[in-house]
């Protein structure tokens, strides 16, 4: 590919998911095409990207330079005409991507990468009025995609493997971390463990040992930057002693499934929704929207610049 | 209290956690009295406390000079005379737990702070051999207790509101982060949610969606580093767009009784347990336990200076 030639990329959608990608890929380079519905989509994208490419995690980028990269082409077939790849961000439903897919099957180049952000479909189905519906893979970020690493590869069952490795080079080259699931199960991983803990996040505030407030505190100055710096096996193993997880799982015995079920499950009711919310509003809801997120932007991108220094002085020592 | 006479703190125990506390308290400034049934617990503390010592996260410490303020006291008598704060770190038997604080209480001065790592056992059973059972206050510590900021105050029930500032302020003036909690569960909070996230992972692992490693790897690249900036309500109110929580809720409705429903409950019987272990020690089971602490430490150091640094940015912005 020549130097004159910008590789090219499509992304359906102007949401906040998007957002996030177009931003990621016009930093790496690429030319995007944004295909959207919406009429003002150009006034839309020069309004809204300006904030993503200040928070970009190698640091704040000129809007113009990314702006210049992205151009809006409404007909989706016209959009995925020579591209690499397409990620699509459509709503969360399942009629309308299997349409979106089956016309984009048509217009992209055959060896184009056919991208799905969703986070509750699986590839098989998404593909599914393709002539090879194995071409779909989920490729699931996390929110902000521009800045979180992960990004969940979700291949069909009989995707081949040389398509699965084309996407994660994909997803690497753009500095993403892609982690491929062997099995699809609803929700994937992250969306699991998040939903996983959530749940006994409510339980505490509604059973009044946390406020919300608190139980945010609680996490961030733990288990957030713990898990930050290992994952929670390996945490449980350097818990264990020299004995590691193997000494952890023998002295817990039946205790693990003792704490498994003493677990609250709290009703999702207007009343429990209601606790949550008036605590919510009442301490970082009444701050504005878009300053929560630049803060949470800045304090993510603080961790992950300390987290890939840490990983170079580790080379280092190697 | 003049310059001449150091704070004095005792510490009852020489286990991970206990050496925690202790390289703690010593590198604030304060003479530690540690009380312990081991016969060697001078040549314990010796040989363990450097590495601690090197790990603080305001940076590393001379090993002499945390060494030089830790003092071996068998008798638990003895060894609180005279100090501000006791913290007791004995195997988790409420029967011993509660005879140690009976002896506590009758040796230490009167305002001396009567403290307790347990993870598991409530303040009020601690203290039922006192004539103030309340004194008992439990400042639960995250692994390692020298790093992780959390402290976990739990008092009991009718714990006077005076003595829990006096806690809450003793644990923040050593650079830690207590949250007090309004009502004591078993298990307080952050390992209630640690358990239930371990109890997906192990299902996902399980049912073969990943391996230990690449759930590990999820989680340091996406809800790790999301909940090391934001907790996990303020992550979901920024997930939901501007309409914050409220949006986020409703849009979601039924879908997250759903979601609840949704994830696994897994056996911890002896095959799924050897299915984590089997893959835990192909992996990270394979480098030197000392190797992997150490590299966890730094890590969690870099991301402790790195949002440090982020909270002071954030006071001159503001």
């Amino acid at each position: 590919m020549s130097r004159q030639t910008p590789r090219a990329v499509a992304v359906i959608g102007t949401g906040t998911i998007a957002l996030g990608w177009i931003a990621l890929f016009a930093a790496a380079g690429r030319d995007v095409r944004v295909s959207s519905t919406r009429t003002d989509a150009r006034e839309h994208l020069d309004a809204a990207l300006p904030a993503y490419a200040a928070s970009l995690p190698g640091g704040a980028r000129e809007p113009r330079e990314i702006l210049a990269r992205v151009r809006v082409v409404p007909e989706v077939g016209d959009a995925v005409d020579g591209v690499e790849a397409v990620q699509e961000n459509a709503p969360e439903d399942l009629e309308l991507k299997q349409k979106l897919f089956a016309r984009v099957a048509e217009a992209a180049p055959p060896e184009a990468l056919l991208l799905s952000s969703t986070s509750t479909l699986l590839p098989a189905a998404l593909g599914a009025f393709l002539d090879t519906p194995e071409r779909v893979v989920v490729g699931h970020p996390f929110n902000p995609p521009h800045i979180v690493p992960l990004v969940e590869v979700v291949p069909a069952p009989d995707a081949p493997a040389a398509l699965v490795a084309r996407v994660t080079a994909f997803y690497t080259e753009l500095g993403k971390s892609p982690v491929v699931l062997r099995r699809a199960l609803p929700g994937f991983v992250a969306n699991r463990l998040q939903t996983a803990l959530l749940r006994e996040a409510i339980h505490l505030v509604r059973e009044g040992v946390v406020t919300v407030g608190e139980l945010d505190t609680v996490v961030t100055s733990s288990i957030g930057q713990r898990w930050a710096a290992v994952g929670p096996f390996e945490a449980f193993h350097l818990g264990g002693g020299p004995g590691g997880l193997r000494h952890w799982f023998a002295h817990l015995g039946a205790g693990l499934e003792r704490g498994w079920e003493s677990l609250g499950s709290p009703p999702a009711d207007e009343e429990t929704v209601g606790t949550i919310l008036a605590q919510a509003e009442a301490g970082f809801g009444r701050r504005p929207y878009a300053e929560l997120a630049a803060r949470r932007d800045r304090r993510q991108n603080a961790v992950i610049a300390a987290l890939a220094e840490s990983a170079a002085d580790e080379g280092r020592r190697a």
